[in-house]
């Protein structure tokens, strides 16, 4: 039995290492286009910051005994009918690869908006390795002392702290209302004003019409009178599907271009898998598929396309969109469906915010949290929170319960039921979880 | 329709607040034998420590708006057929109050262990806001440098970081093998290793004989040659349920002598609930009734008993004997069962322990949690965890994913489905919680 996984990141080594335990006689092959077999690059902000001097201490893992790794072979195409993939190697020669299982784990690549002037030297997208090198080599050599962020997801936010970390004075820029879109304004205000106080320069609502030199500087201009100029411009507007190889086979795309696949999964054609950030995730709560680009989601699915495509059975238990973010000494984190979100999917939902101490106030150092509990007011079912607070105040693994609560499809007075952890310095008798589904029993009363 | 309540601490303060907000024509009284209200008793330590420096802080509320609150009346019987219950008040005057709803909260009293020599001035057991002044006061003005503390449960350990924490050299003797016996010793004795990095002298396995007044000191002694001297002696071996009002008018006791419920936390007798420490309690997993006096698993008792006595139906869903402490710089959790007490409950019991760091090592200030999964091996079932690492690397919470999850009867590898949330600076991609279910399922298999 011979597996061949296209791509080296997050979904294709985490395929590798589950095939590997659970079929000792399988021959598992990983071809990488570069040199960088599992490579954390949620570790990237951090190599670029000087939080992570090292930019090798970024492996998820160095030692993958038992996978036969192929560095700097590009997968070209496949051919489903003789179950071969056409490779170009390091030295640039062609060879053809038999497969019984094929597993895309191509992942995704960077949004390249059309603004023009995104090819003036000292713009950079990040997303790659490559990319990280590049932002590095240019601060090290050029030392700028500021920089443009054109967009303000999760990506933009970590990079504006990373920067102003280095001791650059950033200006972000956002077409959303507010940053971080994905959870809502109340939380996006709450973390502006957090990189406000970092002398972070925040443009939300804003359009960006191009970038120009001028003199030994990079001018930013767009809607509503914006002009902003620095030394150097970095884009992360998302990413989108790397499906190429499977497009070219045939294979059916769908929400953004991304390869559809089955639970298990599977694709169209027989014998071929696709996992990670170039294929389309089930949405647990929705019921359909989305398009949910994340190292939490491509470890999982790459686990079990890998688990199937030695003879398993495992389907993929769904995406909750679970996310959180650290920006400077603030910890925003989602899961489920915001109100908007639900009311669209066809919920009757109701939100409540709510304000509660982390831990014991009469105990040293709490802080408050930010809590909002979206549920359906019909039904009474829990269908998502966001939480923002102080970054050791276990915001993480506080949306981490909810997610727990969620995946089993929990009514949100029944959190209450919930058998959690209490002492003083951690919590209060009820946690802050169950305080904030109290308030929204109340409100949705 | 009056509902009276016999103690306002957690339990009885819950059932007040539920019953309030569930029917506004209710008349709620809530007699309390001392005049603290709603303190919050988990908080003495802090008190002592000097980190609470106010006591009036550790109240859980302060405000008590449409409920009737007498302090310094003690109830010393109820009368099941006329609804009566029999009161003495602040001024010795003995009265009676007519109940159509009665709710037992007495909550528990500490156990006071046959040993000789403890009346003597200086020893001093811990559980009651008297008791605390007691110890407060004794600190104070007498400023011993040294203390004993008899008993390395929960709060024998949160002791002995207070006093350490006020300067005092602190010896804890406890029974047990190693300290903190309700979890497993490999815990115990890296929470030993702690408090002996403190300067805490720790000697287990020790039975102690006796205490005997030695010039201005105070000498315990005990088996294996144990002979201690210090200024003070605090005894904190546990608590037991204080259920004699309930007791005296027949109400059948079980485990420990605590009072017999249903999950409605009615008692045998119609119109009589009781809830909190003074009643036994459903084990969720075990599916039968144990004496676990937790605050809270006395404020859910209480809501539900608060609810039910104004007309309300809810079950109590039940504990997974879920806790948390901080000693020093360490945070050490459990959830649901040991491999010891599951394989007494029937399971086929298997546990695996594991080390996982808190988050990617990449990023400054990862830490190593030390984790136990225990699971059924013959129907995959998760059954129970420990969790032990730094305070700040959210074990608390993360035990909580656990409670969840073994609230829903999850299998330890169904864990892996979970979608948690991801940054470097608060985790993997897999979650500690899910690396420490898979090494389970690796040592299963």
């Amino acid at each position: 039995m011979r597996l061949v996984i296209v791509g080296g990141s997050d979904a294709g080594i985490s395929a590798a290492l589950r095939a590997r335990e659970l079929d000792g006689a399988a021959h598992i092959t990983v071809l990488l286009a570069d040199a960088f077999p599992n490579y954390s690059i949620c570790g990237l902000p951090f190599y670029v910051s000087g939080e992570t001097p090292d930019w090798r201490k970024l492996a998820h893992r160095t030692e993958f005994e038992g996978i036969e790794l192929l560095t700097k072979h590009t997968a070209q195409a496949f051919d489903p009918a003789r179950r071969t993939v056409a490779v170009t190697d390091a030295s640039g020669q062609d060879k053809r690869i038999a497969y019984d299982a094929l597993l895309i784990a191509t992942g995704a690549r960077p949004i390249i908006p059309r603004i023009p002037g995104l090819e003036t030297p000292g713009v950079f997208p990040l997303h790659t390795m490559a990319d990280s090198f590049r932002v590095h080599r240019y601060l090290a050599e050029q030392a700028p002392s500021s920089a443009v962020i054109v967009g303000s997801g999760y990506i933009g936010l970590e990079m504006a702290d990373a920067l102003t970390h280095r001791g650059l004075q950033v200006t972000l820029i956002g077409r959303s209302k507010t940053v971080l879109p994905t959870v809502d304004a109340s939380f996006g205000h709450a973390v502006e004003n957090t990189l406000r106080s970092h002398s972070v320069r925040v443009e939300s609502d804003c359009e960006v019409h191009g970038i120009v030199q001028d003199h030994d500087r990079l001018r930013v201009y767009g809607n509503r009178e914006l002009n902003v100029s620095a030394e150097m411009v970095l884009v992360v507007v998302g990413v989108e599907p790397n499906a190429a190889i499977g497009v070219k086979a045939g294979l059916p795309t769908g929400v953004k271009g991304a390869l559809c696949v089955n639970r298990r999964m599977e694709t169209d054609i027989a014998g071929v898998y696709a996992a990670g950030d170039c294929v389309e995730t089930w949405h647990r709560l929705l019921g359909a598929y989305r398009y949910l680009p994340l190292g939490t989601t491509s470890h999982k699915q790459g686990r079990i396309a890998g688990e199937n495509a030695v003879g398993g059975s495992r389907e993929f238990q769904g995406s909750l969109g679970t996310q959180v973010v650290k920006v400077f000494d603030l910890a925003i984190a989602r899961t489920g469906l915001r109100d908007d979100e639900a009311r669209k999917a066809g919920f009757q939902s109701s939100t409540a915010e709510s304000r509660h101490f982390d831990h014991k106030a009469y105990y040293p150092g709490a802080r408050e949290l930010l809590i909002s509990v979206t549920g359906d007011r019909r039904t009474g079912r829990l269908l998502g929170a966001q939480m923002l607070g102080h970054w050791q105040a276990e915001v993480a693994k506080r949306i981490d319960v909810y997610a727990t609560a969620l995946f089993h499809g929990m009514d949100v007075d029944r959190v209450n039921d919930l058998d959690l952890s209490y002492t003083p310095p951690f919590s209060s008798p009820w946690d802050p979880v169950q305080l904030a589904a109290q308030a929204w029993n109340r409100a949705a009363a």
